[in-house]
């Protein structure tokens, strides 16, 4: 469970360091690892997956989070997390909704699926209970 | 593989029938389950989750749905299922990009995870590879 949520924290220190090498081998190299970025369509395989770490990092303002909400799970070979992604700076205020699949390999917890989605300000949301 | 295609599919006829006793007998009843609606924020836990398709169910136009992309992965007692929802009907043209977890239990797959984004227009994607 620590070493679950340790990958997590790490996958959102190499997403604000905008390094992608340390994005790289935090994932799953395999065909089938799926991303979701908010409001994108997800995208399959590590090659479409790396190429979109690529593009967002050419960002010249990096983006950084606080994470609120960390709830892992871990049943097997595998574990989710789900979590807020607060983020600071120019886009304070705005939340980002995770869930993050890992699957145990040799070296350790590796991402398999990643899926972000923005949070609406409440008043947007009809129908929420 | 094809028993969780069958609940995936379950999951979206329960949704589109606005079943609610349908929708709660695909679901773990677990205080760890999570569901992520598009705009939403995280809700934790069957009581939560539950009252949300209690009031999505209460829309007088029912969704409709056609599934495409949709790719499952079984790994021991979990698997999970990528797959974009087509709106049809009013909203024809929205894409909601789905990510579903399910664990295996006595009754067969049940849903511990659903994670639901609108996939923005093309053109709105700034930095899309």
């Amino acid at each position: 469970m620590a070493a679950v949520l340790a990958a997590n924290r790490a996958f959102y220190a190499a997403f604000e360091a905008q390094d992608l090498d340390s994005m790289s081998a935090l994932w799953s190299h395999d065909a089938e690892v799926a991303c979701t970025h908010p409001g994108w369509a997800t995208l399959h395989g590590w090659a479409a997956v790396s190429a979109s770490w690529f593009a967002l990092f050419q960002q010249p303002s990096p983006l950084q989070f606080i994470l609120t909400e960390e709830r892992a799970r871990v049943v097997g070979e595998l574990a989710w997390v789900t979590v807020d992604e607060n983020l600071i700076g120019q886009q304070t205020g705005q939340t980002v909704a995770a869930l993050n699949l890992f699957r145990r390999g040799g070296g350790g917890w590796l991402l398999w699926c990643h899926h972000g989605s923005a949070v609406a300000p409440r008043q947007a949301r009809p129908g929420t209970p």
